[in-house]
């Protein structure tokens, strides 16, 4: 594996890839690698013959009251994770490289990057956005890996690669959980043995949502099955709980309804969803009309 | 030439051009093709194999009270010019193309997107940086050729190709001026007779500005000489009159100093520039203290 940490290194090793003819995959991320990246690095390299990492914790996505100083860091052992998965290329640009200090143009989201983790996040999808934007233009990859943990950023980026018309083909990797159903994240390495208990409340709440939402195909009421579930649980303080249409994030109105949730568990914010797939469509316009009716 | 209209046929003319070895240059065009236009299609000729002119009169960059709906379009003249000018490949797209209904994603020029220009056509530079980029996405060419005449659109362009690391090279063309003096614009065709000899009130304030720049070394007094001519200038109304760094469009500090003007004569907003080469370094500092003290 090639551990790369400039732009001309970078185009260097790529050029003479695509000229041999080899096709190229981007894996972003912020390193501490856990299983949930590996699994998008597998995939990768099923659809490219050279597969790019990305490790760069990018300081344009975090606002200021956020964890960007304390996010955690290993960039040895994220190396032989990677080494492991017989990855092609790491990349691992600096700060200053990637933002210097006259920089000022920007990629923003719009309206879908204002609600959810949006909102609870300013400025987090434009950082986003940007950022891929950037890696895009370095590694001008043929596809590029992101996971489904983060649903809204996989919609955010859709309409990036087709608004500004990208050549790129994303492919998005299932959520990736542990044994007793949480979802694998960086973040999870700040929690206590009892917080990492009480952070269950996420998944278990999407398993209520699901079966509420499959039992009655009523978004409301699988809304609040799932926030109830979170308001009763110790140590958890919820940020959001609600049944979304997977591409636009407002009200359901396909055979896909996806529920997100997303709650401070002590002082770490964690985020997780589920897709479910619509189970009546002869109801649905009755349900699109409760959703209207609740603005 | 091949007249393309979607990003389908473009790309499938392009790769082939691609494949073959042969490098692309982009001429952004709004139409309504002028000698100005012509100058950068055989610059791009003299930059790259193939010379693809894009026709797009981009809604995105209008502000509301603005001339979009009667922006000059001339379709079968343009198409004529750039056939003469051996162009390869006309590219028009729609604008339902270019700007689906849900689309969201913009880029944002940020500060230098915000003063002069900017300031007066709000929003206007981030909807040159997101066609710009939409067209740089489609084109993929190795080369892009713009017009020093919109000098503030080099800039922040230069900003979008560094800052998102646009793998393009940007060419800038002189201005193109008629015997007279008044540069070459799509709108001077909105001008009846008597405004266009008010028009070139703006050329020739921006020499007044030069000789009194190379006279003097005095940025303020050069700014005053400007703005006098163009506020006795009948028929002239004054937007702004400047002496600019011509990267960072703040106080001058390095060799150049860019002047600008901007004006409506009658209905019709002109705008023009010159680019100055300082005489006397040795006086750069004072200079620089004067800035700073008028804030």
């Amino acid at each position: 594996m090639r551990i790369v940490r400039t732009e001309g290194e970078l185009r260097e090793v790529l050029d003479f890839e695509r000229r041999a003819g080899r096709t190229i995959g981007l894996v972003p991320t912020m390193g501490a690698l856990h299983e949930g990246h590996l699994s998008l690095v597998r995939l990768a390299h099923e659809s490219a013959d050279v597969v790019v990492v990305s490790v760069f914790v990018n300081p344009l996505q975090f606002g200021e009251s956020e964890d960007y100083e304390h996010y955690p860091r290993d960039t040895e052992g994220d190396l032989e994770l990677l080494e492991g998965e017989r990855a092609d290329v790491a990349f691992l640009p600096s700060v200053d490289a990637m933002y210097p200090a006259d920089a000022t143009v920007v990629v923003t989201a719009g309206p879908l990057g204002e609600v959810f983790e949006g909102a609870a996040r300013p400025g987090h999808f434009d950082g986003v956005c940007t950022v891929v934007t950037k890696l895009f233009h370095l590694v001008e990859p043929d596809t590029a890996i992101f996971g489904q943990k983060d649903a809204q950023q996989v919609a955010v980026l859709s309409h990036l690669v087709k608004d500004l018309n990208f050549r790129v083909r994303l492919i998005v990797a299932p959520i990736v959980r542990e044994g007793d159903g949480l979802a694998m994240s960086s973040r999870n390495a700040y929690l206590t043995i009892e917080q990492r208990e009480q952070a269950l409340a996420l998944s278990r709440s999407l398993q209520l949502g699901r079966a509420e939402l499959e039992r009655s195909n009523d978004a409301s009421a699988c809304e609040r099955a799932m926030r109830e579930h979170l308001a009763a649980a110790t140590g958890v303080a919820v940020s959001y709980a609600a049944a979304v249409d997977p591409v636009t994030f407002g009200p359901p109105r396909g055979d896909g309804v996806l529920l997100i949730v997303a709650a401070r568990v002590g002082t770490t914010r964690l985020i997780d969803n589920e897709l479910v797939a619509r189970a009546e469509p002869g109801t649905r316009n009755q349900e699109r009309m409760r959703h209207a009716a609740r603005g």
